[in-house]
């Protein structure tokens, strides 16, 4: 059994949105921007793939959605083009964002930085979310923008986006916020909340990699990143992705509708895998379960190192994670756990683990089985977890794992 | 019959394109980022895809190649890098480009010269192309960048690039080129011809629309236009776009794989076409075929608007364009038609005709029939050609057409 639990990474594509993908790329292949029929021909299916952005998210009339190539493109638009915008050429020099963002996020802030952006990065609390009121008190009548997360990619934690908004709204600030780990896992109104800029991206919720949008309240000015051809209102230039244009509008209406209903079904498959690992001693799940993604179990297992549960899960064919896969190459502690105040051993100890509607009851099963056994062979060989539970002889009972 | 002739707006992804693709979609869909079997598994076809593209524009292995969302992203980072590390951060102030770019690198110039950037637009001469002289003569000590398109997407015209990539080497200016209209339809050897930077787009050689490259020599430093995750060395993060680079490198291989022999097959076509359509009167073609790309005819055709000759096409099932597709929302005057000094009267009656390797010899001969039969009709309610060919009564004698 192979069983894919790195959906916070990407996701499969789902079948049906290859299916509706597959013509436009041999048969109705035209350029949307000619004005012969293999180019109109393209239109309606644009339309409809538009309109289902719109749908899912409960867009206004007034508001744009630009189609990018993926979040970080719309994370780099934002940011990038707020600073030209203001900063560059206005008046403003701040930015607040967290600690936690997306690298997409903090990569773009830091290069700001070297272009004498003043940046605060905000700190999470130990649910390792960043309240509003944290947000209302760093914004000063030179702050330009504020950049929080949606929901965690790291721990699923979901921020307080209305309340946030709410207090950008009364300073007359910006708001951005990258919401690619909540469109498709939890509801996302854009009429409710009021967000200026919202990124997302198709393959977190089963649509291709290498399509995304950018979500623009009420057609807000805001320089391209791209300039070029008068592609979509002149906002994103290049040659319109039709196939993936219409994964992501097939992808987000699969994703979105009945959304509660999926959203329970999913929730019980992951509280079903958590309680079984919390059962095993000295393991902990970073945020409150109420309060998270219902996909997302980010754990720490005392004594055992990340990279080494990954490798016996992958030996195991189950795909995991230590984190964002964006930052995984480099194998540092998980940066969310230091954030919440984890130390620099138990922030090696991160394991992510992310559902999706793919996810079958037999597959967390096989989970839950291989996890434990995996957990007592590593603990059987990690130095450190022997020196905390010594017995006689210096060995570790294997028992003593197995209570709570 | 339909009978596509745009392929210089985009092209048919090549059904063994497609074919490449589909494994990445909902078998192979892991993250290559990940750490996992299920992400480890994308990276020989990664690896492939990117053998492909070097071996296709013969690089070097000190060069980079760095998957991007199409050619439009790759001139914008290349111009805005430019300007962000020599510019605006540095002592060099000034872009020399040519008037007939493509929107991608004009709408960025444009955009740069309200930063402050002083930037020369070169006109063309009459064969539609800039001389290296020519460049060499605008190049001051704070020239930052040259960049010239490597082919036009409009008269197909091939420029010197060897000879003006020679002159920026002398003068120690940083050279690019756009080469869009240039890979897979004639030999592009980067280690024989040294740009230092090269833009390229899947979709105009039956790839997908949706990637491109960015080709660095020697690994040269250049900011980055989209920061994040390390991905591709840190040059251009966001998760890799799995199906369109394996598409990609399939398609630069069947493109490139043979290319005189594919050359001499379209070119065999487009100058049957060409030969036919200059047997009417009053018509001419841009450029001087020997250096045009095989697949490409601009032709002018006096009396005959071209937005009426596209339509009069369109209603025979035949795709053609007044030009680039991506300024053709706005019904302009050809741009290059204008540049080589044509009159605006002239200039609004382009027709691009553009064949691939997919073009067949019976749709040439019923575009042939279809486009002769469609210039008498035009000819036939056209005011101003009527005035320029008075007979007895004012009326256009057909017979007159048909000679050249």
């Amino acid at each position: 059994m192979q069983v894919y639990l790195d959906n916070n990474a990407t996701t499969m594509c789902d079948p049906l949105v290859v299916d509706a993908m597959l013509p436009f790329f041999s048969e109705l292949y035209g350029n949307p921007n000619s004005l012969h029929k293999f180019g109109t021909a393209t239109h309606p299916a644009i339309k409809k793939a538009i309109d289902q952005v719109y749908t899912a998210l409960n867009a206004g009339d007034n508001d744009d959605i630009i189609f990018t190539s993926c979040a970080t493109e719309s994370n780099n638009w934002v940011l990038k083009s707020v600073y030209h915008d203001l900063i560059q050429h206005g008046e403003k020099n701040h930015i607040i964002t967290t600690e936690v963002e997306h690298p997409s996020v903090l990569a773009t802030c830091r290069a700001l930085e070297d272009d004498g952006v003043k940046v605060t990065y905000l700190p999470v609390n130990e649910d390792g979310v960043v309240e509003a009121h944290t947000v209302k008190s760093f914004i000063t009548e030179r702050t330009a923008l504020v950049s929080v997360m949606w929901a965690s990619n790291e721990t699923g934690s979901i921020f307080p986006i209305k309340e946030i908004s709410e207090v950008c709204q009364e300073k007359g600030v910006l708001f951005h916020s990258d919401a690619v780990q909540a469109i498709g896992k939890i509801p996302v109104d854009l009429t409710d909340v009021k967000v200026d800029f919202v990124s997302m991206s198709a393959h977190k919720f089963h649509g291709p990699k290498g399509v995304g949008a950018l979500y623009i309240r009420n057609s807000r000015k805001l320089s391209p990143l791209l300039n070029g051809g008068e592609h979509m209102g002149g906002r994103r230039s290049g040659t319109l992705n039709v196939p993936y244009i219409v994964g992501m509008g097939k992808a987000i209406e699969l994703a979105t509708t009945n959304i509660e209903e999926k959203m329970a079904s999913i929730r019980a498959k992951r509280d079903r895998l958590e309680d079984a690992i919390l059962e095993l001693d000295d393991t902990f799940v970073v945020g409150k379960r109420e309060n998270r993604t219902p996909n997302t179990i980010l754990i720490s297992i005392r004594g055992v190192e990340g990279e080494g549960m990954l490798w016996d899960l992958n030996n195991g064919q189950i795909g995991a994670s230590t984190g964002s896969a964006c930052a995984s190459e480099d194998l540092e502690a998980n940066t969310v756990m230091l954030a919440i105040g984890a130390d620099n051993e138990l922030a090696h100890t991160g394991i992510r683990l992310s559902l999706s509607r793919f996810t079958t009851d037999e597959e967390i099963d096989y989970t839950i089985d291989h996890f434990k056994k995996a957990v007592l062979r590593l603990r059987g060989i990690s130095s450190s977890f022997a020196k905390q539970k010594p017995t006689a002889g210096g060995e570790v009972k294997e028992c003593e794992l197995h209570h709570h």
